[in-house]
């Protein structure tokens, strides 16, 4: 059927670059070294211990009415700028972990700052829209002019929504419904009495025992769809009950790659084979595999194109739809949607649906953003400073090898990581020193410089990075 | 154990109204006769037929990337005031509806037009934080001076989320941690080995087969754990994998309730018979009570004080703990969150744990909410304009039996419903008389007003009912 070869087309969640407009070379390099924010200090400042005194205090008053044994550290907003984020006692820390690699284009843009002060954003946070019933005569508008614009070709459909969780769990919903349209025999074809009042018991055949296979390490999020899928951590899952869904095993690569190939080309082909055995064989039938391009939350695990065009291969073969989950490698553009196409709507209103359906300010910013990565052409600075960096820490890595395994993210911009055994300490030190940083897995660094990252930040990085291995 | 008593306690999700500040009578009066916008128009206009050409060509274009088959009517923000929402071709219509109950003090609202404009939602739009880990310096005294002000007694911690599908689905995470923690002991007993690697694998007892309880014709979201309490409509489960969880039945009560007084007190008693009965023999444990004050999208479905005391006497009575989702009768707030108390915080951090925790520019517009709900008295002012409605309404209902069945909300404020057997084709026809209503359920006609709804509003409204009856 021609309807399944063109629904099975990536069904994307979460935002991607944009691809870059053309620039000349010599244009492109001259941006990379006009710093984006003039007025961002020239260096961190550190001078209280962290967290120091101000900081300690109001940590303890949040703590009384919201929980904070996760915080990592309180921030002064109205002070960060560009890569630099301020704390209450004065200390500005160079930002490479991004609020969680959430945010893309600096603190205090102003851009966005003009973004947030127009017209449209205010009567957008004062007139809350439930999008499905009542969106605003602008709204197709703001949909082309923004989110759209980040689609990639032949998925012309958005269903906005909240965050990366609920926008992957409306795919999962989109899947489940296609793949059950299938089986019916298209999209005409009505629910039975049965579907209908079993649905009313969470029993199948209405609520059918469809699953949607995703990877060990996996993170897709914590609702209790998502967190079905999700499988970074214990702590992330425990006592929580989980739907009886299957997991593959995602490709452990061995560094340098150059020095394995062989050996990787196999470790992906195995994985391969058990995502295929798995779907032709779990109990409960896949009607989706989900992946991410990059597990970011599970280690920084990365696989080869051929992997991921495989993927698409079996899926394709056994008609099951491929779901990519960009929520990190995305940088997730402060708005959570996926992207499908017109086959992936399901065949009745009302079937994926809620209330409010997304958040019309959210896409405002998101618009903001994707005007700012495209005057600045931050896709390309990032590939320049990624570069940059990558050599730089390739440096480092040799310098002391027993801080450094298997550094990767070459060619991939500024999203760049590497084990280190006491990694931990190197994150709690790092900050002592001016940066902050963050961790994915049990042992990995993971950098997530924003989009405005340049070579002069990558420099005090670099160096910074050395300072704190020598503390350790 | 001590613990278990105070936990168990309310842990509410979303938002319910403050208490009404004191204020003469005389003042409550005069403030509910002055009309809160006085730009507002004076009646509806409905100068083309609903949807116009305008809406009918811009809803065409929004097709194009954007699911409209639920779509009511597009909206123009621009021009919508107060009560009244207008449309593309100049139609303004009395909105009784308010975004499927989930704004409460008007359109462009001046108060809240200053909150959008101040430097604290510039900053918290363009510097998105993830909460959890780098909250802003002022979160603490946002949420104090904001969200917290609506508190129930008892409750003085808040967990803070996007909408109310995911408050509610943190809510239940949050009841299945406490309800294991008591099965082990207590916060200081760690998990176990096999606990730890079964939770990776989606089985037990890692993830173990808990369930939350809810009612027949309950609607608490559509994410997959949300979805697994609602029970509405098969449209809204169909083809979705649920949770094996039970659902109790909901009391339908008859009306006028002052004539069936033995027969409900009857029926509630069944009710909360079996809600204990599956409590105790569910092969699923149940970890948590779910109910809405009234049951909204279900169709307007109420129960009495005694009822719900009862509910809160048979949880206690079985360590179980009792949720309250209060996101349509507190009208959203346009934020979801859910308190609860210290001893509802899971034992270790990183459990109860994503990576936006919600949006702080909604937690200022909730913020701006609040105080215009204490300024102007609105809790107060619903409850003057619903009882005036009530009465209306009972006219009536007196003079066309056939168009009101079961009338109910007395003493609710204006969150009155009623069945009529041409509900569909009701709705439809108010639009051409000027007023935007909604249904719930198979039958019923439901008024949710914003909380800025007077007198004059209620006046329109009821002529308009007369004359929407006259046309079907």
């Amino acid at each position: 059927m021609a309807s399944v070869l063109r629904c099975g087309s990536k069904l994307r969640t979460a935002a991607h670059m944009p691809a870059a407009r053309a620039l000349s070379t010599t244009a492109r390099r001259a941006a990379n070294e006009k710093p984006f924010f003039p007025n961002e200090p020239a260096a961190p400042t550190v001078s209280t211990p962290i967290p120091g005194p101000k900081n300690k205090a109001a940590a303890a008053e949040l703590d009384e009415v919201f929980d904070v044994r996760s915080l990592n550290m309180l921030a002064d907003y109205h002070k960060s700028i560009g890569n630099y984020i301020a704390d209450l006692d004065g200390n500005q820390l160079l930002d490479v972990y991004a609020q969680i690699a959430s945010i893309p284009v600096g603190y205090n843009n102003p851009h966005l700052r003009q973004v947030s002060q127009s017209e449209e954003m205010i009567t957008s946070l004062i007139n809350r829209p439930a999008l499905g019933n009542f969106p605003s005569s602008d709204w197709s508008h703001i949909l082309r002019t923004g989110i759209l614009r980040a689609a990639p070709k032949g998925l012309n459909q958005v269903f906005t929504a909240m965050a990366g969780s609920d926008a992957n769990e409306t795919a999962y919903k989109a899947a489940f419904m296609y793949y059950r349209q299938l089986q019916r025999g298209g999209p005409e074809v009505d629910f039975t009495a049965e579907e209908i009042e079993s649905s009313m018991n969470n029993q199948g055949p209405g609520s059918p025992q469809l699953s949607i296979l995703s990877f060990k390490s996996a993170f897709h999020g914590r609702l209790f769809g998502s967190l079905s899928t999700t499988r970074s951590k214990p702590i992330h899952k425990m006592d929580i009950p989980a739907f009886d869904w299957p997991q593959a095993t995602f490709p452990m690569l061995k560094y340098p790659l150059e020095e394995h190939v062989q050996e990787n080309a196999a470790e992906e082909k195995r994985c391969l084979e058990e995502v295929e055995r798995l779907i032709k064989e779990y109990h409960n039938p896949v009607a989706a595999v989900m992946v991410e391009p990059i597990q970011s939350e599970g280690g920084d695990n990365h696989a080869s194109p051929a992997f991921f065009q495989g993927l698409r291969d079996i899926t394709k073969r056994n008609k099951v739809l491929f779901i990519v989950d960009e929520v990190q490698t995305g940088k997730a553009q402060t708005a959570g949607y996926y992207f499908g196409n017109p086959a992936l709507r399901p065949n009745k209103p009302y079937r994926q649906f809620n209330t409010w359906m997304g958040d019309p300010s959210r896409a405002l910013i998101f618009r903001g953003i994707i005007e700012e990565i495209e005057r600045h052409d931050l896709v390309e600075n990032t590939r320049i400073t990624g570069d940059y960096l990558y050599a730089g820490l390739e440096r480092l890595a040799k310098q002391y090898p027993e801080h450094f395994q298997n550094l990767r993210g070459k060619n991939q911009g500024t999203f760049i990581a590497w084990d280190t055994p006491k990694r931990d300490q190197f994150l709690a030190k790092a900050k002592t020193v001016g940066v902050n940083i963050g961790g994915s897995g049990a042992q990995a660094v993971r950098l997530r410089p924003m989009l405005i990252f340049q070579k002069h930040h990558a420099d005090i990085l670099l160096e910074s990075i050395e300072k704190t291995i020598n503390l350790l």
